[in-house]
C-alpha cells in the first residue's frame, strides 16, 4: 500500500496541537490578599466538578483555571452517588483526582484529594478532603461512607447548607445527625458560601460548632463561563498555612485558620481579617494642618485587591471627615479633613473610627477599624 | 433500614443543580455584521473538540459557548484517529453529535455533523461535515475515509494547512493528493484561517481551486479560557444563506457563499464584502460647507461591530481629509474636510477614496470604497 | 535683526496643533434609547459651567463631550452671581454661549442659551433656558432677575431642590416663593436629578405641580473625570420633540415630554416609558413547548442600551418563570418557562407579568409590563 | 426691601458644591515603574497648557490630573507668544503657576514653574522650567527670551523637534541656532515624545548633544478626554532623583538621568532601563526537569505595570523556549522549557537570551537581558 498512515507522526503532531491548546493568553493573575505575621494566605478552591461525575470539563482544565485565577490549590470532588454520564465515562473514584495531580505538578497547583458524597438531608452533600481511597466511600449507606472518611484521616465539611434544592425555604437547618457526625469527629467544616450563595445562618452555625469556614465554588461549567475575567471573582477559602504545601494546609483546617473570600466580601475571625487590613492598608501622609490654609488632605493607599469599603462609626465631635469611602484596590484615595465649624483641633495625634463592612467577623459582625492621623 | 438514600430525590435535587450550573450571567452578545441583499449573514464555527476525542469540555458546552458568543451554529469535529481519553471515555464517534444536537434544540443553535480524519500531510487534516454516520469514516485508508464522506454526501474541507506540525516552513502546500481530492469532488474548501493563525496562502490557493473559504478556531479548550469576553474574538466562518437551516448553510457552502471574520479582519469575495460595508456605514452629514466659516466636519456611523481601517487612496487635488482612518464599531467617528491651501472646491457632489485595510478580497487586495459628500 | 518672529507662521502652526488637540478617538457614542411613536428622543444636559463662573474648562469643551458623549444638545448655565475667577477671566454673561454656540455648529450640538440664578433659598438656584440676553438677568432682586426671564419669554426650573448646602436636611421643601412663582408663569420645570443625587420627594413636587422634568449633570470638572467611559453615566433630560431644532426641544419641554436618565433609571410619565420598553424589547421565540420534551427556552433581546431589571408581579399558578430577570443592554437573554409540578398548560398564548424596577412613573412606581408567549 | 440676598451664604453653599466638584472617584492609580537603587523614579510631565494660553482648562485641572495619574508632578507651560483667549482671560504669564501651586501643594504634585518660548523653526518652541519670572521672558527677540532663562537659572528644552507643522518631513532638523543654545548651555534637553508621537531622529540627536530624554503630553484638552481611564496612557518622563523635592529634580534633570515612557515603551539610557527590568521581573521556580515526566514550565513574575515585550536572540542549541513571550503587568506567564529533540541538558546553571523589544537604549537598540535557569 502507497500511503500508509503513521500513527507516531500522527500523534507527534497531535501532541504539539495540544501543546498549543493553552497557549493563548497562558497568564496567572495573583490574588492580591497579602499574607499575615506567622502565615501565608494561600488560596483554595475546595469543591470542584469534572466529567467525572456531572461537571462539564476534563479535569486538567480545573487546574489550569486554578492557576490562571491566582488559586494555591483545589480539590476535585466529583459525586461518588451521582454520574449521569456514566453510559461514556469511566466510573472510578479516583480518576479525575489522578488526572488533576500530574497537571497540578507542572502548574505548581495543590491538587487535595476529594470526593462528595451525595445525599438527601440529612446529612446532605459532604465533601471529603485528603483522602486516600475515594472507592471506599461509594457504598450504600452514608454512616458507612463517613466512617470511611475517618478511616482514612480525611476532612469533611458541609456543602452549601442551605441550598434550596435539600431546603426549600433557604435556611441552614442543623439536624441531629449533624450533631452525630460533630461528636464522632467526622464533621469539621462546613460552606457558608457555595458559588454566589452566602448563607449567614451557616456562617453562625460554624461559630457555634467550631467548624472551619469554606467558601468554595462548586463549579460545575468551565470557571471563566460563570466567572468571565473582568466580572465578580469564584468564590476562595483563604487558608493560613505555615507553608505551601499540603501538609501544612491540612493543619490550618483542622486549626480552624480559615477566612473566605467572596463576592468582595472577607469573613473570617478577627483575629486573621485585622492583619490583613492592617497588611493592605497605608496612611501616607497622616499629618493634617487643620489650621490656616495648608493641607488638609490625606492620602490612604490599598495595597491589596479587596476594595475595602469604610463606614465612620459614630461622628467625631470636632473633625469633618469621610462617613462613606471604598478604599478602591491598587488606588490611593483621598480623605479630605477639616475641623468642624467653631471648633478646633489640637496639634497631636487623633483617631477616626471606622468599620469596614465587607470584612465581616460573623453574621452583622464587621471589623473596626481606626485610622490614626496627626494634627499639625 | 433506618436511613435510606433516596436516588429519586437525589436526582431531582441534581437536576436542579444542573439547571442552575449555566444560570449566571447566561446571555447572548450578537455578532454585529448585518445581512446582506437577499442573505442572511450566519455565523458558524465548523472545527470544534470535546472530550470525544481530545477537546476538554462537555459537548453541551460547545453549544452553550456558540449560543453566548453569537452563533448560529456549529460543527463538532471530534478526531476519528486520536482519542487520548480513550481509557475513560467512551469510543462512539456519533456520540458527541447526539449529545450536542439534543442541546442544540433548547437553544436554537444548529449543529451539524461532523468529524476530523485526521492524518498524516499529505492530504493532512480534514473535517467532514453533514455527514450521516461517522463510523464508516473510521477506517484505516484516509482514501476510504473520504470516499465514505462522499457517499454521505458530506462537505470536506481541509484543515490549517499553514500548520507548522505538518508544514514546518508554514506554507500551505497543495499535494498531488489534493488535485486528486479535487478532482473526484470531495474536497470543497479550505481553513483560511484557524484559531489565531491566517495562511494568506491558503487563501490563495482557495482562490486558485474554487474553493470555499472557512475560518474555524479548532477550540479544545473552554471557549471563554482561549477567547476571554472583552478580548479577541474567536475566528468566525460567515454563511450567507437564504434561510437559517442546515439545509441552506449547506447550499450555501457549496456555492462558495461565505466571507471569513478573524482578528478584526473580514476576508472574502469582494460581492460579499461591499454589501457588508454598505449596510454598516452611513455618512450622516453629507454636506459640507467648504467656503466660510460653516460646518467642515463630515460624521459618520459605523453601526456593525467590525472596526473598519480607513486609508486614503492616492490623494486628492483639492480637498484635504484624513489620511488614516478607524470607524470604530458602534461609533460616529468625524472627519474633518477642507480646502487645500489656494484650492476652491466647486459645490457639489464629490467623492473621496478610500480603501478598507481590514476588508481583504484576497491576500494582498483590501476593498476599495468611495465616500460621497457635498459641498455646498 | 536677523531672525524675526512672525506671527503669521507661528499662528499657522498652532492652529494645526489645536486642530489637532481634539484628533485622538473623537469618536461618538450614541445614547441607544430609542425614538417612540410620533417623538424623537433627544438627549440633554441643561447644567452645565465654565470657567466664565466656576467651572473648570473652556466653553467649547462642553460640546465636545457632550458630542462623544452622544448628546443632541445642552445648555451652559453659568453662575451669574458667582463668578470666583473674575479677576483673570471676563465677566460677560452672554460669552460662553457665544463661544459654545459656534462650536455647537461645526459638531451638529443644539447649544441652547442659559444662565443659573444663583439665590439662597427660597427661592435657591435657578435656571433661566431659551434666554436672549443673560446680562439683563445680572440684577439684585432674584424677582427681578426672574422677571427678566419671562420677558425673554425663556423657560426656568429649580436645580437640585435636595441638595445639602441649601437644605440640610436633604428634603426638596416647597416655599411660597416657588408657588409665587408658579402662578407667575414663570416656573415650569424641576431637576429631580442633579449630578448622582435623585430628589425623590422633588420628582413628587413635579407631579403635584405640573412641572417638566429634568436630570442634569451640574458638571464644573470636565465631564470625563467625573464620568469616565465605562463607569456610569452623566444624567440625561431626555427631550420628545418632533424635531431635532430648538424650537422643537422648547415646545416638548412647555408640553412636559420629558423623561429622565439617570444612573441606569429612566423616570418619566407611563405614556413615554411604555414606548421605549416596547421599541427596545423583543421576544425572538415566543413560543414554547411546554409540553414533552421540546425547547422550554425563550429568548428576549434588548436592543437599547439601557439595562431593563425585571421582577415577576404575583406567581403565575401554571408557569414556572425567572423571578428576577436583567435584560442587558444589547445582550440576549434566556428565560426557562416550565410548567409548575403536577400542572398542565393549556395550548395557546399566555401572559407573564414583571414590573420594571429601574422605569419608575412616580416615586415607588415601576412600569408594570406584560411578556406574551405562546404554549404550543 | 424684604427679599435680600446674601452674598455670604452663597458663597459657602458655592464653596461646598466645589468641594464636591471633584468628589466622585477621587482615586489616584500609580504608576507601576519601580525605584531603582539610589534613586526614585519620579513620574512627571513637563509640557501642559491652561487657558492661560490656549489649553482648555482651568490650571487645577492639570494638577487634579496628575494626581489621578499617579503623577509625582508637572510643568505648566503656557505660551507667551499666543494667548487666543485673551479677549477673556488675562494675559499674566506667572499666573497658571500660581493657580496650580495652590492645589499642588493640597495634593502632594510637584509644581514647577515653566513656560512655553513659541517660535517659528529655528529654534522652534522651547520649554523653560525651574523658571523664576515668566514674564522676563516675554520679549520679541527669542534669543532675549533664552538668555532670560539662563539668568534665572532655568532649564530649557526642545519641544516636539519633528513637529509636522515645521518640520513637514517629520524630521527632527538641527539647526546652527541650536548649536548655539547648546554652546550657550541654556539648551539642555529634548523631547523625544510629544504626545503619541517619538521621534526618533530626536532621540538619536539627544544621545549626539548629550540632551537630557523628555516625553510630555503637551496636552490642550482634558486629560482624560484625550487619555481615557483604561486607553493609552500619556507620556511620561521618568526623573530618577535622590528625593522628591524640586531641587532633586532639577539635579537630575541636569544629570541626564531621565528615562521617557510612552506607548507602553521605555526609552533611556541601559544603566537606567536595566535596574528597572531586575527590580519588576522575577523567575519564581528557576528549576526546570529537563530530564523524563517533571515539571517543565517556569514561571515568571513581572510586578511593574509595563508589559515586557521579551524576543529570543539567536537560538539556544540544546534548548526549546518560547520565541516571543509579553510579560504581562502584574502577571505571571509560564515558560514551557524542554530540550532539543536529540540532545541533552547537563544538570547546571543555563541562560536564555532575550532582548526586550519596548525596552530601548538607543534609536534600534532594545535592551538585551538574561533569563538564568537551573536544569536539575
Amino acid at each position: 500500500m502507497k500511503v500508509k498512515w503513521s500513527l507516531f507522526t500522527l500523534v507527534a503532531a497531535i501532541a504539539l496541537l495540544e501543546f498549543n491548546a493553552f497557549s493563548q493568553q497562558r497568564a496567572r493573575t495573583p490574588i492580591a490578599i497579602p499574607d499575615i505575621p506567622g502565615f501565608k494566605a494561600l488560596k483554595f478552591d475546595f469543591h470542584l466538578h469534572t466529567v467525572f461525575s456531572d461537571g462539564l470539563v476534563w479535569p486538567t482544565v480545573r487546574v489550569e483555571e486554578a492557576w490562571r485565577d491566582g488559586l494555591d490549590g483545589i480539590a476535585i470532588t466529583d459525586h461518588l452517588e451521582y454520574q449521569p454520564f456514566k453510559a461514556d465515562v469511566s466510573t472510578n473514584h479516583n480518576r479525575s483526582f489522578e488526572i488533576a495531580r500530574r497537571a497540578g505538578e507542572d502548574l505548581d497547583i495543590l491538587v487535595i484529594k476529594g470526593s462528595e458524597i451525595t445525599r438527601d438531608m440529612p446529612p446532605g452533600h459532604l465533601n471529603g478532603i485528603f483522602l486516600k481511597d475515594s472507592t471506599a466511600l461509594a457504598v450504600t449507606s452514608w454512616r458507612d461512607a463517613l466512617d470511611a472518611t475517618k478511616k482514612q484521616d480525611a476532612f469533611v465539611f458541609w456543602n452549601h447548607p442551605g441550598w434550596t434544592a435539600q431546603s426549600p425555604d433557604g435556611t441552614s437547618k442543623w439536624y441531629a445527625e449533624h450533631t452525630e457526625l460533630l461528636e464522632k469527629e467526622i464533621l469539621k467544616g462546613i460552606e457558608i458560601v457555595n458559588g454566589r450563595d452566602y448563607y449567614a445562618d451557616a456562617h453562625q452555625l460554624a461559630l457555634d460548632h467550631n467548624l472551619t469556614l469554606f467558601a468554595n465554588s462548586d463549579l460545575h461549567s468551565p470557571a471563566h463561563m460563570d466567572y468571565p475575567p473582568g466580572g465578580d471573582f469564584r468564590p476562595v477559602t483563604i487558608v493560613f498555612a505555615r507553608e505551601r504545601t499540603a501538609e501544612s494546609v491540612k493543619e490550618a483546617l483542622l486549626a480552624r485558620r480559615t477566612a473566605v473570600y467572596s463576592g468582595g466580601r472577607l469573613m473570617g475571625a478577627e483575629e486573621l481579617l485585622r492583619p490583613i487590613f492592617q497588611q493592605s492598608v497605608e496612611v501616607l501622609n497622616p499629618k493634617v494642618r487643620l489650621q490656616g490654609s495648608g493641607r488638609r488632605t490625606v492620602q490612604i493607599h490599598n495595597t491589596s485587591g479587596v476594595a475595602f469599603e469604610l463606614e465612620m462609626r459614630g461622628s467625631s465631635d470636632n473633625v469633618n471627615a469621610p462617613r462613606q469611602v471604598t478604599l478602591a484596590p491598587g488606588k490611593i484615595v483621598l480623605f479630605t479633613i477639616s475641623a468642624k465649624s467653631g471648633k478646633e483641633i489640637p496639634k497631636g495625634r487623633f483617631k477616626l473610627d471606622y468599620r469596614v463592612k465587607n470584612l465581616i467577623c460573623a453574621p452583622g459582625q464587621p471589623l473596626n477599624v481606626q485610622l490614626e492621623l496627626e494634627a499639625i
